[in-house]
């Protein structure tokens, strides 16, 4: 079986909801757009576990409980698929997970920090990066989306570094 | 007849609305404060088609009726201004628009997205920058402003840097 | 007497809440978290004029009377409280007040505006840094935080700096 | 290519959702239900752009960009269904778009008036009815339902009207 | 036994609240003023099955149960009285509840409707008349006004008019 | 000096504030768009009796004390402007005030209804029309406007009338 | 007929609601409390025209008209029963109306402050006392009371006053 | 034991939270400032019974029950305490309570009103003060607090006054 | 340059705003009505500190700062336009603000208090009279309208009264 | 005179609002549904002490102040009466008070616990029942329901209990 | 065609959501959990008509029109299924409907208490049982639900019941 | 280290917190009474992890994040302590844990399900009870309770019953 933290392939990376550049390298940094759990081109908003793929639930610990999983499905599953998304987003851009030094977290219901941290904790088992975590009144594309990640990578160039 | 967006004079750059640079050069970066629709000079505040210029209203495509001008007008003016004064700033930098690489940007009402990002399509007709996008419950100075965007450019040294 | 804007020692720094970095180095940035008026260790939460020293309270003009005190001490000592920590913090990692080149700024009622920039001020006697404000719907740990603030400083490695 | 405004089959005419009738002679008029963008039979409701013909959605200007399109789908497309099937039912009465002399319509949100102004403009390229609009707090069958057109049209039995 | 929706003598044909004519002939068109259940000159606001007569009751279905007749008999009452007033008021004008060609209702809760159909039907066993509805903030004279209806009737004059 | 019902020349017809007609003739109907106490062409919404002829204020009872005239000044103001453009705009149409047969009456607060009910009486001084009055949400184009009535005259073509 | 601003007898004087003193004399003043529509002995509560004797209904000016009186009837008549009963207990403590140098107003809707400002001038036709007017949430004893009004008179003992 | 209604010390009077004076005499008048359940030089906001005295806390009735003591505790204790500071402070300026002919009362919640009532019968065992009572949004200097209480007293100087 | 706590003219006694008396003298006593931030005569609210004059300005430490001014403008203007009101009303009566014994302060919002407090040190630099402050839902004669202070001032007559 | 709490006839019992039982016994234990304070077959709803038996009143200290009665009041007198018929029931059932071993307890406001609680001990002197409170949005039939109390009692069927 | 009050299989007992008992023998009792409208094998909530079985859509009097169906179709079809799983669960543990002696009912919304009543009906026949009715805020697991009944079931062991 | 679910001595069975009992036996059931995390004799109501023993709070998986352990403690902590208090009634009865056949749980925010249903686990590892889960609106001593649990336990009599 393959590890939902790293077998994602390059198309998991985010895809542009409008006119805007997923990525920019800019000297030794790499600049994401905010991450949100939608896929535009298979018109998908993550809603729950359903929409992740089955070894991403078990790592997130789906219970099989109609009620738990109704209730936390939709953060957990959204968190995996932001952290999932940004990780190959870097990956495209010639890095790794660990080379991102700055994340800015936007949530729309601070109650689900503690899911979303449990979930960060797995896409940076090594030192983390700098956080800034507020709660704000909505995100694109819908009011579905309960979480947005905007992550900011360091990848000097001209040293061949790592 | 000036095309309304390159035509700014440099006194359409941001100007701060407290003690605080509107933009600072770091290294090879640029970065860009805050930049709402407000004139503290004249002590305008941005509110309808007619706080913009003629040419830039006909550019954003005002309907001259009535209710439709009331409606759209002060997120299309807002819009224009606020990316004219980033574009104004990022020019007295030294800079120009396609080097703009992030901008995050804050609603008040996401409702209002799509008329700000046909604005946006205007001001960076080449390669777009990376872009977050959020919905907050206000903005300075008044209940008046709309949208908040703030922006980075990479503008390397005169040297081959690193 | 010492001065309250110099004095803090170096555990004033930030403590991070969670898992995450309170600050990362990366080239010639240094990126801090978001900042809030919170000592983790203490399990404190800053909600006062109680909860700062002596000399900071009398800094920030504490008047000695109890409605204006209950009113105003929550934002004046949190603002304190936050860009006294960013300043241990910068210290931490090498660098200056003076250094800070960034700060985006969330409060939880943009009308705590006029009292958290007066007490900016003090921080920043020389150039000031760039600024964002938003109003945001809440941050972390709890109902209690009034604002926040994540700063970027810029110290070039290359030369000996200062 | 068939034209979206003038193709519709007669199948388009408004269905009654409840016992009414669709549409009433009385003299030289015809009268006409409130029309909302719903297909009884289909168990339709018209939410987004995906619901209407392809035609239709080229026509309104769809731009592919996904937060775009969810943002002001739901609106255009609910303005073109409701005034097609008016079209399409003024047909089936014998009278054409022309012959349209009154219109009371009713939004949901007062903002989407720009929007359905714009299609209706399609709908009426000669001389357009008269026009009464307000917002109301609901409409049926569900929340989905962002506005309802009444019509009134002229068409004069005996004579060769004017 | 007499038939509830036939029985009722003239005087309960509509009476206006303020200056305003119940009702005007128009050519062949008779035009009547919102109609909600209220009988001013007995200082009367239908608020229950107690306010109609026995045999209304009956045929509306009450149920003798409390708490249903009290959470169902406010809205079966005042659809009773205001279509019943409808039906005095237009044969006081010479025409009858078939001529009705158009109703436009306004509710206070749309969740009301099936209550208000269902009599509705009672009313026009024949062709029914076409039909706008729409929930508003409020009707006169007061919050307990449920529903108002407005209706035309359709009745050519004398002669075989154009 | 003139009187305030009679002396408003023609321009003081209802214009349209979008792409529809301000009125339109179909066999012995006339019937009006609603009207709101808005002129386009001056960019003027009337707020307060200050928006309105001196005469006007008068006829109204201007009280000429402050608290009084900025509470009841916004209804009355455009209670009077309202009904003053219907007449004009049923005088353009070949018509007069006792010809209007049937009011539709919009209100933002129903709490406005006796004070417009004063207005009302009048411009219609002999046999009044008929009347719908409700409370929506909103009405075009801004918050402000408290008041629109939509009018339909009868006025016979065939006969020479009056 | 009797005059309903004169002829109300003393059994019109407020009478406490709980235990405390509907006024008290000291030296030269003369303190009422707050006074409200409601008559504790009967237990009656004004809430509208019927509440009140006839003559004062036709000095207020009761249209006849069901909505209009219901929908001003409340303050108006609240209004002229609560300065009655000031005028009732300020003659029981051997004064009269010219003697108020001071009222403290409270209401629940300042749009009632014109209805309550005309009767005040009914009953102080002569040298008006101060005023103080403010917006309360509630007052006792229900959510029916909108205004409550207390006095102070000024009436010399030493001389024999007017 | 002592009388928890006479026995407070002087120091119970009131203490400005403020710069204003806790009473003036003025003539034969006492007026006292708004009295609300705060002890600021001890910093106390007054909660809940375990604020006052314990012979306090039996002559109001504590119940011993936790759910009621937590439910009536809050205004019973601030009734208690607000009474007895006036108490203090009124003979502090040499008066008694029995001159007390005035009150003022500001309730955050008018429910609490029959539980003041029944405390402030303890402090006025004999002819009452005149009473007002209002129901506020909000009282300094926080949101604990459920009611203030202003008192004037009438004192006459020296001479066996009139 | 003159000093604004003293140099305004006597046009600067407050006027009143409908039928009521600024104010009254009654024995030894002055009463006050409530004091607004408003010039009936001149139609002006005060909201910014662009509404009172420049010498005041400077006196409330305007800062020149956008955003700063604009929050704390509409408070520290309106503080100190009521209390010169006071101060020239006062003075018109033939008394000084140092013979104010009682003021009854109502806000929109208590965190304007520490404000206003400031204000009202400058205009009592001596004994401060005694003070009730309160939040209430609104005052006249619009919703701009944040504070309402009623004073009332101790000036006994010719004699040695007493 | 005889005892409130004893001496209420059988027709107290409880009666059904819709189809259900009142009470059931199934084996040793007797079932009660939830009681509110109506009695259907006289199509009251307790709303006040007037609408329980004068000794009802004076037990449960009534204090004929207005105020205070119409504030307790309405969860005094349903306190009551709610309770009364539990009894009334439970005895119908051939049990007593004393073997109700549980109740559930809903309130429409947690505030009325100190009440309800007092009431309750009245009908418990000796061993109590078990208990469980929560505050529920509503009960039926309306709103004006403030308490609904389910009851199980323990009369064993084999022995020939007490 | 079978009866849809008496055919449903077995599988139609009620299926944990979570960790817990569908029901529990105790004794001569058996204890159901509280039952809502949800199949979580199947993944489904029952919304609409649609999701209960044609037979018992016709015997819930499905109307066939849109907006009736779509507005009364949840709560019907709700109760339906809740009941229907209660039966089904009663028989799979031995006993049958006629054996529920208590019932506690939550409901969304009360006024949705006449449609469930009638629906019950049906399904208790003979002796019904008692019963308890509350309005919550919400049930598991989503805010679909919009009721929620817990039954009680008295089936005695020792005798061969029926 | 003791077992954090069994070594609670009895003083941790549930107290009374006003006139009713901890817990009933009715023939062969053990009724309890709703349970919440408060301790009357300590005065404590359980608000955080700090607030339950460390042992349960590494049972609980205490973080020792603070903004995770501040925003999850409260639920969990509570629902620990309920469940320990009920299992410590049960026993202090006479019984086990694994005899509770029913429980009825009130929530304030069903969010908090989730993490309950992990802690009751823990307390049930063998046959579960059944289960009732609602959302209301409060419980009582204050805002601060989260949860409260109902249940009943069934411990046959001596002999083998039936």
């Amino acid at each position: 079986m393959n590890d939902p933290l790293t077998s994602a392939p390059n198309d998991s990376a985010a895809q542009p909801l409008a006119r805007y550049a997923a990525w920019r390298r800019a000297g030794d940094f790499i600049f994401l757009s905010g991450v949100i759990a939608v896929n535009p081109a298979a018109k998908l908003i993550v809603r729950s576990f359903d929409d992740i793929p089955l070894d991403a639930q078990a790592l997130l610990g789906r219970s099989g409980e109609f009620s738990t999983d109704l209730r936390e499905g939709p953060i957990l599953a959204q968190s995996w698929y932001v952290l999932n998304s940004i990780r190959a987003t870097v990956e495209a851009a010639g890095a790794q997970m660990s080379d991102v030094v700055k994340l800015v977290q936007y949530f729309k219901h601070l109650d689900h920090f503690p899911h979303y941290s449990r979930v960060r904790k797995l896409f940076f088992p090594g030192e983390p990066p700098t956080s800034t975590v507020v709660e704000v009144s909505g995100m694109l594309p819908t009011a579905d989306i309960l979480i947005e990640v905007e992550a900011t990578a360091y990848v000097p160039l001209a040293a061949p570094s790592r």
